[in-house]
């Protein structure tokens, strides 16, 4: 087990994952491509050892999660993902062959994704393995979608299924049990999210408001309402829950704390005018994915979110998770 | 001492710092400005507490000096700041006081750069403060200036004084003693770094290759040279050296190895065709910078950097630092 030094590490894992105005990350800089007749959609989201990640995790998918939490926010505001940097903290036990097997996920998402590294920095991370990508997208122009359009009467609208990656977790750290092919599922939602990469044609065109889903459900609706000045009630019966999770809740409902609140979806929390619902659900269909409404924005007090359990109303504010 | 939570602290401390189209930091992302008629230069350099910087420097000057070393790169390919993106690890022992003082830093050299935040993350890191900067900068339509462009003839130039700064951090460290107001001078040239903004103009308009200088002038000369397939010969005499650190040259001659390959220095290393030269250097002078010849671009070996001491070439390669 060798390790070579940072420019070695540089020319022959980092270079060959360079874009064509980055010089193969000789140069100190790169010039950042300007896609025709759209916005840059500029987001940034570091992931570090202990914290976001697992110590023993495969570093091959802890590259590619560091990737994908950015590409949910692109995504998440109507935008395609097209380019990143990154900076790289590199533990001192590292080896050639960690950096191979990390730059190795970092180019089979490269691939899915269609992107390319403008450049970046690594450096000595005596603290564990740190990363934070900076990713640019394209968004047609005038689409981009924050959260402050959300307005009363609005459908809410989910991509995927919540709450695998947060029993993910809990199955990673040994607190969840169940059948082993559940174990392995819940596990890779945890390991491996999967933005809705072409869900951002349905939001740039169809929704009033959008974010993506990375700490909890219920947390995450509260910030878009709150950008918003509206509230909100989500129906619980109406979460698309993946079959792993629905066998989970059946057995334990205290469950569903870390399903609403336990965040690293990395979906999508849209809001759509009522006009729209089919429009944009039909379109996410046609790209195979999933987008099911969860519930609807009223004119409430700004920031309310309320859970439907059953046809009672939960009100659910920032410390009452533990009442889940 | 009291320590807010995260979403405290962004809306307290970073979003004053935002600009207008990141949405106070409310959102996932940001829309980046294209600046009218120029190409966007991007770059990313990140700095970690004891590696970057000492654990007890002044957190203002920490968080200047993580913009600073990359406008430095920004400038060094003819560009002029405007935006950037920061992925800030914030260690567990931080109070508000601290996030408070980091980012009075990041507002004052937002005031003298003319920048804004584009957004960006804050997360918890265990091992130390880590700041990951992503910097924007806007270069005049094909006026970027990589390390590729040098060719034979050309001059060598340097902006500002060299040295200071690797002769800082030994005072730092405690290994160097000198006059006091010459400590504090080194000290704050480590500290502080001033890249030198105005020169962007002059690399645009003049230079045929350009970087900074971070890793130590030999080195990086060593880097361009090897960009542009030519080779150098840097006149030691001609280096430009501040007072304090010639007073210290003086005294002990061998630190010039601190000098040649300390770096930290943050300056500009530009090649310049002859006929260029005095339109350069003229052209900083107006802008109260001091631009100085080195040496020059010769056609011999690829990478080959030849160091001229008082008449005697001595041959530097990548392990030959000891010898200087």
């Amino acid at each position: 087990m060798s390790r070579s030094g940072e420019f070695d590490w540089i020319s022959q894992y980092l270079a060959p994952l360079a874009g064509p105005n980055s010089f193969a990350l000789t140069d100190d800089a790169a010039l950042l491509e300007v896609p025709k007749n759209q916005n840059i959609v500029v987001t940034q989201d570091a992931i570090a050892e202990g914290v976001h990640f697992l110590t023993d995790d495969r570093l091959d998918w802890v590259a590619r999660k560091a990737l994908r939490v950015n590409i949910s926010d692109i995504v998440a505001k109507g935008g395609r993902p097209y380019a990143y940097s990154m900076a790289l903290g590199v533990p001192d036990q590292w080896r050639d062959t960690d950096m191979q097997l990390f730059c190795q996920g970092l180019a089979e998402d490269q691939r899915i994704y269609d992107m390319t590294l403008t450049g970046g920095d690594t450096y000595r991370s005596p603290g564990g393995l740190t990363i934070a990508i900076t990713m640019f997208g394209g968004v047609s122009n005038n689409r981009y979608k924050s959260r402050h359009g959300a307005s009363a009467g609005d459908i809410l609208i989910v991509s995927g299924c919540i709450g695998e990656a947060a029993l993910g977790l809990q199955v990673a750290t040994g607190a969840l049990k169940c059948a082993e092919a559940d174990q392995r599922q819940l596990l890779q939602a945890y390991h491996l999210p999967d933005p809705p990469l072409a869900l951002a044609e349905c939001v740039a065109k169809h929704a009033t408001a959008s974010m993506d889903i990375s700490d909890g459900l219920m947390g995450d609706c509260r910030k878009l309402c709150t950008a918003s000045s509206v509230a909100a009630v989500v129906d619980r019966n109406a979460i698309p829950l993946s079959a792993p999770a629905k066998r989970i809740i059946e057995q334990d409902e205290a469950l569903w704390k870390a399903v609403l609140a336990g965040g690293d979806d990395y979906q999508v929390l849209a809001t759509v005018a009522p006009a729209d619902v089919d429009a944009f659900i039909s379109l996410a269909c046609e790209h195979d994915l999933v987008a099911t409404q969860i519930g609807f924005i009223d004119g409430a007090e700004s920031g309310a979110v309320a859970l439907d359990i059953d046809g009672v109303r939960v009100s659910i504010d920032a410390e009452s998770y533990s009442h889940f």
